[in-house]
């Protein structure tokens, strides 16, 4: 089934597949994150529906796109979802294998890749029986190493990382990261709550960078009162912060 | 010159040598971060004047202690501290390089491992004209390579390493950590304000674990009116939070 969502700038809509992998909040915490203008060319390693695109446009945050999706059916409504808000021309759908990223686009074609990768390896969680669920968000299509791997092969020197993952694996990600040569530069945690630990992790990396790392103030997502942060409302609605 | 400071539990006192390097809130915060308990034998990697011991015991975290120093004048003061606080039994310090731990103190010989160490490499930060204070916060008798690298040889299968250093460096302290096989577990970021950058950050590694790392609650020093938050003051002054 069908469904379609507002993104909350430029009026622009998703459609989506309520039978696949539909956006949540990482993709707009990764939007807000990533740091770009309008001369950067942007690939989304793992585009699906195509929401980072259209998140990023939404917030002037880059020059032109590229999505690239190994599943034919969530690539074909990355298509219909640009052609639906007119950015055909910006965005640039490619169904193909994140693995052979470089092969297929380019070595140091781009100066930002975005990326949110399946979560979780083999070794965790329940695998959804769904397929295009479970491509979304388990490793059985590529490893957190092909992620990385592929996105510094694609970035040109200087060119920066963006990606949201889960912090129990940090470990992997920073190093990972120092072996294919992306100095990871800032680090931001999302917890639900001040006191509780954090459940994401915003990850930016600099292609041939030096290895020192900023961590930012914590990102909070709800109040005492279980009510989102002044932050979340910024970002989720652009409201301004008291 | 000499001072003597209350360190606030047990009535424990410390001289401290105002001409060499005085404790501050980072041993406070990691002897609250450590885990341990009577039957553990903790070493601690770089002593200096013995605080952390002393803090350790206080808040009876630990059954048996050795403090390894380099700075012989130091390592003096620290038996003395033990002696005022009636400790000889229990620490035991030593003064010896701590390159040389496991051969120095015997591998496997630890179940826990505690450590303050300098946080500067050579590329950063003013070296202090003062030997004694320079040697404790810049990497001149040792580098976080020796000191992850001979934590892991003292400790145990299973032993944990605890450790406070600097968000900045936290790529090479992960990738460390992995190679010597001292698995990171747990960090926790330490904040002055709820939304400024880390400034410290606590780190636990499990001797031969699975690499999956849990990063808890920000630890927030101050409120928006610049006085302590309460988890602050019941780090320092055993208040409990409302």
């Amino acid at each position: 089934m069908e469904r379609i969502d507002l993104l909350g700038r430029k009026n622009y809509r998703l459609i989506q597949d309520t039978d696949a992998f539909c956006f949540g909040m990482d993709a707009v915490l990764l939007a807000d994150f990533v740091q770009a203008g309008p001369e950067d060319a942007v690939l989304d390693l793992g585009t699906g529906n195509g929401v980072l695109p259209l998140l990023l446009d939404g917030r002037d945050k880059g020059g032109c796109f590229t999505g690239l999706e190994i599943q034919p059916k969530a690539a074909a409504l990355a298509c219909r979802n640009m052609v639906l808000n007119g950015l055909q021309e910006k965005v640039r759908i490619v169904c193909g294998d994140l693995k052979e990223a470089s092969a297929l686009l380019g070595r140091a074609a781009f100066s930002i890749v975005v990326t949110n990768p399946p979560y979780m390896n083999e070794n965790q969680g329940l695998v959804n029986p769904d397929e295009a669920k479970a491509v979304a968000r388990h490793e059985l299509r590529c490893t957190l190493e092909d992620v990385i791997r592929e996105s510094a092969a694609v970035l040109q020197p200087g060119g920066r990382f963006f990606m949201i993952h889960r912090p129990r694996r940090l470990t992997e990600i920073l190093t990972l990261m120092s072996r294919f040569g992306l100095a990871p530069k800032r680090l931001r945690f999302v917890h639900s709550f001040a006191d509780s630990p954090a459940e994401m992790v915003l990850v930016e990396g600099a292609r041939g960078g030096k290895p020192w790392i900023k961590t930012m103030a914590p990102l909070i997502v709800y109040g005492a009162g279980r009510e989102y942060t002044a932050e979340i409302r910024r970002i989720y609605f652009g409201e301004e912060e008291a």
